[in-house]
This record gives C-alpha cells, sequence and structure tokens, in this order.
C-alpha cells in the first residue's frame, strides 16, 4: 500500500517536488505559509490544509521543505506538525539546517517514537523540477531504505551519509560553503588580473573553459563576469547564513576554518554596504572594492 | 620560409614541446641544463647546444620553458642567452615568472631590440605530449600573430590577454591561485565533514560528482580522498612559491588578496611540517592537522 | 535609608565584591550555586539564601556576577529571580554576557517594570578585593546614578558607555578582543623572532619594557616568556567563548573582525589540541605549533 | 684614543643622533643624501663630505641610519661606503632593513674584512634627540663591545640578541608587526563598539587608560580616537613597507603569521584608497571602510 505524504513548504523548491510525487501517484497533503502557493499543488489534486498539523496527522511519512532553522522550529515545534504525527511515522527534513537545530530535532523525533532522517538537496528549481536533484541523506538505515522510492522520484542520486541525520546536514554545509569559497576565489582572482588591465570577462571565461569547467564556476563565474546580480538566484544574504551555519558546525566540532571565515568577514562587508539582496556572486565585488576598483 | 627555433629547457614539459614542434617539421636547436634530457631529442633530429647561448645565436624564434625566475635569469642574461638573440628575432617565454621578471625582461628585450611575448601554459606532461595545452599569451600583437603557428602546434586554445607581456603572468598566477584555493577548500570542507564522522572519500566523491565536477578538483581531489600524494604530480613547495608570485603580483597592483594570503600561511605550515615534497594536494591536511584529525 | 541588596554569584570575582559592599555596611542576602562558597560570606554578616528568587525578592538592588549566558538564563529566568524581583527594584548584571542576551533581559526587565542596568568589569580577583575594578556601565541615566554609591565602593572608576545596556557589554568584549589579539600578537611575534635563534624570553622581556609595557601585556607576556600556563589565571576556553560573543556581536552589527576570526580558529585549533584549561596566554603557542617549533 | 666615527644619514633620526655623539666629543664625517640637512652638523663641528665613501674612509666605526634596503643598498653597495671603509673598521648599520639584505651585508663585509653589527632602534625623533633609545645590537660579542660607548650614548638600553647581525633586524620587524597589530586592533574594536553607538573617543580612552595603558596604545589611539592622521608621523606606506618585511622574514623562517598576512592585506587597502602618506594610525579606519561606518 503506499504510504500517505504529508507535504510541508511549496517554495521555489519545494512545489516541483511535491508536483513530482503527485505525478508519480502519491496522495499529499500539502501546507504551505501562504495558501497562493498552494493552489496549483491543489489544482494537480492534492489536498491542501490549513495547518502543518492537519498536514501532518495522517501522514505515514511527511516531508518538509522549509526555508531554515527558523521556519523549521516555527512550523515542526511551535504550529506542532511534530506532536500531530503518529508513532511510527517517518519525517524527512530536506531543508538546510544549523547542526544544533538537526540534533535537537533528532531528539525530539525519538521521544515522540516517529522516525527522522535529514536529506537535504543540492539543485535550483529546473533540477528540482526534473527530479533530478543530488540528495544527501543520513539517518538510521531501514528509515533511508523507507524513503528510498521517495527520492528516487525527487532527485537523480541519494548519496548516504551515515546513521546520524545532523551529518546529511554538515555535509551540505561543507558544499555550500565550497561554493561561497569558489565565488571568493573568482572574485580574488579577478581583482588580481584586473589590477594587470585584464577584463573579467576573458579571465573568467578562461578558468571557466578550462581546469574550472565546472557548474558552480560556470553558473556564478558568469553572473560575475557581467556584473549581472540582480534578479538573484540565491540571495548573498542567505549563502552568507549558510557560512554561518558551517562556522558554528565546524565550532562545535573544533575545526579552524579560516577560510570560512574570511568568507563570513567578505560577507558582512557585502551586507554593510548593502548587497544582501543581490545575487550570491555579488560577494566577488567586496575584493573589486578594497583594491579600489569600483 | 620556417623560421629556425631555439629551444631552451627540456624538462617535463619541455621535452614533449619540442618534440611536437620538431614533429612539425621545424628545426631545432635544443639547449637543456642537463644533458642527458636532450639526448631524445637529439634522436629525433634536434641539433643539441652545449650553452643556452648557442642555441640563441641562429634562432629567429626562440622558446624557453624554464622552472622558475632563477633559471629564467641565470639563462637568458648570466649566460648570455639575450645577448646571443639577434635583433629582430622573437622571444617566446613560456615559463611560470614573476611580473617583476616579466618587467625587467621586457624592457631588456626591447634595449636589445628582440621581440619577447609571454606565453604561459595550463597542462601537465600528459597535454603537452598531446599538443593541447591552454596557452595564455600576452605581447604586441605581430609579436603574437608570428607566434601563433606554433602555437597551433602546442596547444588546443590559444587566449590572448593583452599588449603587454606581463599580463599573460598576471593570468597564470591567478589560475595558480584558484588552484591553490580549490585545494584548500577540500581541505576545510572535509576536515568539518569529517569532524561529523564523514568519510572524506564520500564527501570528495560526491562534491566532485556535482558540483565540482572540473578537472582541478577531481584530480587534487582524489588525492585528497585517497591521502595519496606521492609520487607528486607538481610539489607543494612550487605551488606555494606560485601563490607567493601572486602576492607579490597584487602587492604591486595594490590588490588585497586575504585568501591568497592564507593560502599562503597555510603552505609556510606545510612547508614548516616537512610536506614541501609532497604534491599539491597535501595542502588539504594543514586543516586536518589545525583540527587535531592527524 | 540605605538599599537592600541582593547579591548572585559568589565565584572568585563576586565573592569580594560582595565583601566589598558587607564591609561599607550595606545589609546583603546572597545566593551562590554550590552553598560552601556562601560560607565566608556569612560569618561576615550576610544572609545566605537557598534559591536566587529568595536573594530577590526583598532587594531594592539585586547585583548578578555570574559565569556565562547560560548562567545568567538559568538564575534570572528558569529559576525565577527576575520575577522575584519587586517593581521598582533595579538589577546590575556585572557579567560578561552576549549581547543577544543582554537585548533579551533589557526587554524582559522593562516588561516586569524593572530597571535594568549593565556594568561588567575589568580586572582580576585582587583588583576586585581591592575595590579598584573598572566597571563599564550603560542604562538609563537615574538608573546608573542609583548605581553609583555601589560602584564607588567596588571599583576605582565607572566608564558610562550610553543608556542601553547592551551598550557596556559590547565594550567589554571590545576589550576581551583585544586581550586575545595581545596575546596572538605575542605568540606571533616571538615564533618569528625565534625562527632567528632568538629566546622568546629575551623579546617579549624587551617589548614589554619599551613600546608595549601595558598591564595585559607584562602579565600575558610573563605566562608566554616562561611558558607557564598553569594554574589558569583565566581559561583559554572562557577567553575563546569571549572572542566569539565578540564576533556574534559584529555579525549582529554588520562588522567584519577579520582579526577577531583568526583569534577565534586560533582558539578552536588550541581546544582541537586539548589546552581549553590552560591559561589565556597558551593561545600564543598556536603560532608555534603552526612554525614546527613545537 | 676616541674612535674617528663616519655617519651616513641625517634625516630625522640620524641628525639628532650624529649631534649626540659631537656633543659626547667624537669626531664626525657625516655625509647625506641632500646636502642641507648636513649644514647644522657642519655647524656643530662635524665634517661635511661630499660622498658617503669619503665619509667612510678614514672612519674606525662607519654608523648608517638610513631610510630602507634601497637606500642601504645604493649607499653601501653603489656609491662605494663599503669599498672605502679599511679593514678592521667597524660598521653599525642601524636602519630597518629585511633579513635577506642583512645576511648578504654580513657576507659582503666579512668578505671585505670589515666588522660588522646590526643595531636598529625604537624611539621617534625626540627619544633620539634626549640619547633615550632602546637599541637592539646583534653581531659578533668584541664588535658589539667596541659599539657600546657610542650606544651608550645614543640610548637608554642596549639589548643583544646574538652574534647574527640580522637577529637584531627580526627583533625589530616583530617590533614593528606588534605595533602594526596593535591598531589594527584598535580599528576592529572601535569599528565594534562604533556598531553599538559607542563614541571611538571614549572606548580608547578608557582602553588606554586602563589594560592598554602603554606608549603604542597611547599614541597611535590618540590619533584614532580624533581621525586625526596628518601630518603623519610615521607613514602608513613606511608601516606597510615594515609589515611586509616581517612576512618576507618569516617565508624565510617557515613561519606562518595570519595575523601579520592580514595586517598586509589591510596596509593594502589603505594603499589603494589613497592612505599610504597618512600616519600609520590610518590603518584602523579600513575597519571602519569594511563596516559602512565611513
Amino acid at each position: 500500500m503506499t504510504p500517505k505524504i504529508g507535504f510541508l513548504g511549496l517554495g521555489t523548491m519545494g512545489a516541483p517536488m511535491a508536483i513530482n510525487l503527485l505525478n508519480a501517484g502519491y496522495a499529499l497533503n500539502v501546507w504551505n505559509r501562504s495558501a497562493e502557493a498552494a493552489q496549483p499543488l491543489a489544482e494537480q489534486g492534492a489536498t491542501v490544509t490549513s495547518t502543518p498539523a492537519q498536514a501532518a496527522q495522517d501522514a505515514d511519512i511527511l516531508i518538509s521543505m522549509l526555508a531554515d532553522d527558523h521556519a523549521v522550529e516555527d512550523v515542526m515545534l511551535t504550529q506542532g506538525a511534530l506532536e500531530a504525527l503518529k508513532p511510527g511515522a517517518l519525517h524527512i527534513n530536506m531543508a538546510t539546517i544549523s547542526i544544533a537545530l538537526a540534533e535537537q530535532l533528532t531528539a525530539q523525533h525519538q521521544t515522540a517514537q516517529v522516525g527522522y532522517i535529514a536529506a537535504p538537496v543540492l539543485g535550483r528549481v529546473d533540477v528540482a523540477t526534473a527530479g533530478q536533484l543530488n540528495i544527501f541523506a543520513a539517518g538510521a538505515p531501514q528509515l533511508l531504505a523507507q524513503a528510498q522510492p521517495l527520492f528516487d522520484i525527487l532527485g537523480q542520486t541519494t548519496w548516504h551519509f551515515g546513521d546520524t541525520p545532523a551529518q546529511a546536514n554538515a555535509v551540505k554545509l561543507g558544499a555550500n560553503f565550497m561554493i561561497a569559497s569558489a565565488i571568493n576565489t573568482m572574485g580574488e582572482a579577478s581583482a588580481l588580473t584586473q589590477g594587470y588591465g585584464i577584463d573579467k570577462k576573458a579571465f573568467i571565461d578562461l578558468i571557466t573553459s578550462t581546469l574550472f569547467a565546472a557548474p558552480v564556476y560556470k553558473g556564478y563565474g558568469q553572473a560575475i563576469a557581467e556584473d549581472r546580480f540582480e534578479p538573484p538566484g540565491f540571495k548573498l544574504a542567505l549563502g552568507h547564513k549558510d557560512v554561518r551555519l558551517a562556522l558554528e558546525a565546524a565550532e562545535q566540532a573544533r575545526v579552524p576554518m579560516p577560510q570560512a571565515s574570511l568568507l563570513k568577514d567578505n560577507g558582512l562587508d557585502a551586507l554593510a554596504h548593502g548587497d544582501g539582496t543581490l545575487d550570491w556572486a555579488a560577494l566577488a565585488t567586496v575584493a573589486y572594492r578594497r583594491a579600489g576598483q569600483r
């Protein structure tokens, strides 16, 4: 018998993911903070609930795809979605959250006798729509096995990182730190070459056509090359938050991360200059400003 | 009429490059510090000279592929290769050298009425052997045009970066800084995830299969994942030297590069712990040591 | 009529401060987590209460001198000391706490119609005993005026930093950041000079006898010169915590503090190597370890 | 018999030092790049020479107090002062120079059979005038003993740092690094507290009256507190150069100095914004600019 699914969070990522599950034949109770975002789902057969607890109460499996720690705490704890889950249900938390919250939720779900796994994803909207996400999963093996049919619909590959949900969150924070590092590296390198009269587009074209021909460098590099930071694909302020979460995770594990610290300081420099709502690629411009190049 | 070529420096990169020119039908006078390295070239028809000046004196075009600033100064100035060049000849310097030396050589060649362009390359031995290097070229347009038939043999793509030779050296230093940054980023990210019990091989496989699926990350990442730093493909001490050259270039252009500074400090940490002769990938282990993970 | 004083926290700093108030003729209700520490106060005439709320309930002025954010939250909120205070009472919080908690407490005291000022101090045990502390005070002017007679007993100088309690906490965090910076600076400078065979004692004697003849440099410098990190005067782990609080405060105010970030990373390096319980001066040894000097 | 003294370099520091030697009864041959600066010395009985070699040729002891590496190389080597010294003479180099040049000069003096010691100083013009400098001396013990009567006139204390002249230069670079670090620390700390609405003058007054009541903090702190960076006491560009020399020395000794790297990057930020001719204290303003506070 197919499990009954609750789905919390129908933002730019959550909505196409929920649609893919509907299309695969699952019955979904969906909830979103603003009701309008749920409308398209309703048209495709989802049942829209007015509270997260209602979406959770009948679910065999609850998927949440919420914005950040604050949203997860609010929805799961304050608004009672965790409390509404029946014993034996499974909650798959796909958000990028802090290690501290991951560990807290793990303990709280255990107390509630509800299964809990973390499954943050890599990929933007188009990848989510195509069901081609990369999913980082961690938690008890039997729970991961239970979730796998859903992951097969949502993503191209599921990567397992251990029995403790927080491990998948650590991987996600590590990956996002690496993105910030790539952006900042392009910023410093193009500040250097600009110092010798080289157009940054020429430099970035070279780099991203050869050694650094990877999606991250091509995507953010293009924006940097063209000084095109609006509309934001992913806001600098959100990227900055993820660097902070990586540093908090490093603090807890006693891992010095000086490069992450540098990225945080540059992120603050960008925020202090009003660039928080630009695309994350704008982090590169801190290097230009410090060199007096803008 | 095909130009007569002098070729100085038959190391791991220079030798296959010279062979490719021979195979394309050029006559070559070749010289190398240690004579044995010239022997295979002689067998393929090159004329081996006993001094760099002898290789330079008849050349229409002199190509030098030497190890570093010191070698270039020694061969071109102390040993008299520049002085031996006839007026109107062209010197193509393909080494990774400092901006300061590039500017000095530009002036000295001008005084000697010898053309001078810089053309450092991207690619390791196998790429050089296949004639598939990426060549960064800068200098007077007519000199670049004169060199292009040779570049077409040596490389897959020639990237032009301006009329001043030092510009190509700046690009090369920018690129090498980016490599160091990628290595260090993988080091910190895997130190973080190791702090949560995640095997670094699993983390690096994920990263290099998805967002960071680029040659630099795959190559160095594999070495990091497997703690395999010997034999060195490119020694850490040499990579450290290039980071220092990037910082010197940044100093001259008044460009703060805190990430490069961090890479230099980590390079010193590695050197102080005896890791200079390991592969550059070993730079990643500084993060582990600082975290008490080794 | 002299105000009735409640005093929470009789640690190494709190105990001599409370005694000074007793000696000045004030009636004190005192409380400490472990009862033994209250015994000497009882012998000098203080009334020992068994809960913080009991010490607070009769107080015109409540002074708290607790270890950290956690202790303040526990004592004031969980154990109900704030709730026990009568409307119109004044709470003087002399602990080094985070900006976030300072702002939360300010709001909570306002709701409770209880006055609240922050008054962290500079000075160690001997200074506290001598009633010679430097007190950084912030809060409403009339509340500061009300507290001044007590400050005159506890300290040599009261420095006013504004109407908002958190301002005094910001000053304290700024001062502690400067201490960490001085320690780390001595570490790097002596690593450099050790690299040239100079005994660090000779270097530090010079420095602290001339340009840097200040208490911080003399005190920590002596410990560094002699590699004497036990017993700890102030534990490295606590200093590290204060650097983190400074960075959190900087984050909130959007102030990049790369030097503080560096101090935090070095602090983590020290913690990862088991040095958290040593004196804060041991932060200097991170530089030696990185240079392979120990 | 009193030795005959040659004295090269009559700048703001050299002139009062030479006058003190004259006043003590020594016969001096003096030389300065611009002749006008020598005039006051002539009026007090010194013999002014038209070349550095002339000042050196009769000297038993040659003292040089030149601006930087470049001036030392020019005067001692290019203009032949070293060559002019008679075998058995002693050269006391009191400039702040690089380790590399110190080592080169040590070897060249040995070849020339001329004694060589390094004796950089701490103290500004007024201290030099009062004969109260702190002198850091290194070199062969008998040479140091020979110089001591002169040091007793020039300074209040002579600190010995070993048999190798470069050791005294390392100490001087370490000290100057510490000054830069103090300035930058005050910059970041006042940026933090300014972020909470605290006047930087109030903060710096507090700090320099208590824990950091040392000459460096009081002097530079006053300038920072008042945003008074002109006229420069010691130019930021010169301080930046000394930080670079410290980093070069650290590179040679394989000592990571991340705090020095940070100071160098901030120095470049200041230079890129046109602040090189301001007082070194202006280094503190980099923190304000990055925080959007100016």
